[in-house]
């Protein structure tokens, strides 16, 4: 038995999102689908996060056990790109001990989303930033940004009926322009609430196009309402960046 | 009688190319019927460049003139990018003087090709970059780069068949690597022979990989024989950057 975990990048535009389910593609499903080849069984992946359809990812990672004793990392990375499809890719792959588990382990995440501000849409931008119409005021939606900072209950930013505790910790949540025309907004912690992310940002664009005060933000994490705080943002705007998980010791036994 | 520059960028994938030919969507096609609504006449669109099927463009110029004198640049560029769809953004629209023509007053145009080349494709590139395997020498590559600077007879470079004089003069050809698996090429000159960007590409990527010494390029110019140099890089690495007009001045009618 050998437990891998693997770094993923994929476009979400043609899948489901992560999870594996009925009628439609799945990134998980694809893994798991070239996994059984490589291991004669099913092998069930687990991702860090549920990214949603349409949702992309730089650096969600998953693990799984395989029963062979022969694989190298290096083989299970090759064979996985093999099979895969050109918008899903395996950026690396290691051998960990058993205990790692790709959900579980993880200490915290790093979300990226991405809005178009320019009044013509970039074309090579319009699967992967959201375009917001109305000059964006950075400032105060920097300052509004501050407020997501801290242990917070942010039952006000979860899609309705989740369930389960909803207070996170949030190390950072900051807003970049470049100055043409895009917007970016990054934030980091240690867990997030179902469509957690893409609610903070429809929050800041409300507070960018000026329609709302940056303390909005502080009221609408307060409310404990989903009513109170903006509408989801688009999924295609939103990367998961990266899954940090501290020191992971590569298994000693690597073949 | 009104005289139109427009700046345009497209994601070439879905096209046939710039030129309007049948059986497919060209997005010279696109414009022209989109104006042919805004004038109720057929009204012809001359590109700067005529990118090949895949080519993609940041700054395409075209021009027109419309018999309509009611229509402001501002109106152009809306009901342009009304109608068309978003892979194609009319980014800039201005009056110009009635001598202005897309292709006949460019004075230079600048392409760039970008390589993706490292071991595992990343998945945002894959319709943007041409995946390079093989750990790419940009010190040759630079090197070489450098012999197509200058006025030459970029015979060698030409699709077969073209016909009409080869001679062109090339101001600049560059190599950047991002250090993190993109490499890009950007060359600047008074005008490019069909696929002629693409031909120095791939002699530069044989040169890169270690086929070929950075003279190679020098001798491939000399030789005049398109046998004498690398074959055509694919067409979606490959992006029209700009055309450079000079100082073209504003038509002092502009409504």
């Amino acid at each position: 038995m050998s437990t891998f975990k693997i770094t993923v990048a994929y476009d979400g535009a043609p899948f489901l999102g992560w999870q594996r389910q009925a009628g439609g593609t799945s990134v998980q499903g694809l893994i798991e689908d070239a996994l059984r080849d490589l291991d004669d069984r099913e092998v069930t992946v687990h991702g860090a996060g549920r990214t949603d359809a349409g949702v992309h990812a730089l650096g969600q990672v998953a693990s799984f056990v395989l029963v062979r004793d022969d694989i190298t990392s290096d083989v299970v990375l090759r064979l996985l790109n093999a099979k895969l499809p050109p918008e899903v890719r395996v950026r690396t792959a290691e051998r960990v001990p058993a205990s790692f588990h790709a959900r579980f382990s993880a200490k915290s995440k790093c979300y990226r989303y991405r809005v178009w501000n320019g009044e013509v849409l970039n074309p090579f931008e319009r699967a992967y930033a959201w375009h917001v119409f109305g000059a964006l005021d950075l400032e105060a939606m920097a300052e509004s940004a501050q407020y997501v900072v801290g242990r917070h209950d942010f039952a006000a930013f979860e899609t309705a009926g989740a369930g389960g505790p909803t207070e996170r910790l949030i190390k950072r949540s900051t807003i970049i322009g470049d100055g043409a025309g895009l917007v970016t907004y990054e934030v980091e912690g240690n867990g997030f609430l179902r469509h957690m992310v893409r609610a903070i940002v429809g929050t800041l664009v409300e507070v960018g196009l000026g329609r709302q005060p940056p303390e909005w933000m502080r009221d609408a994490i307060e409310s404990r309402d989903r009513a109170r705080a903006g509408r989801n943002a688009p999924a295609h705007g939103l990367f998961l960046v990266s899954v940090d998980y501290g020191v992971v010791q590569s298994d000693p036994h690597v073949p």
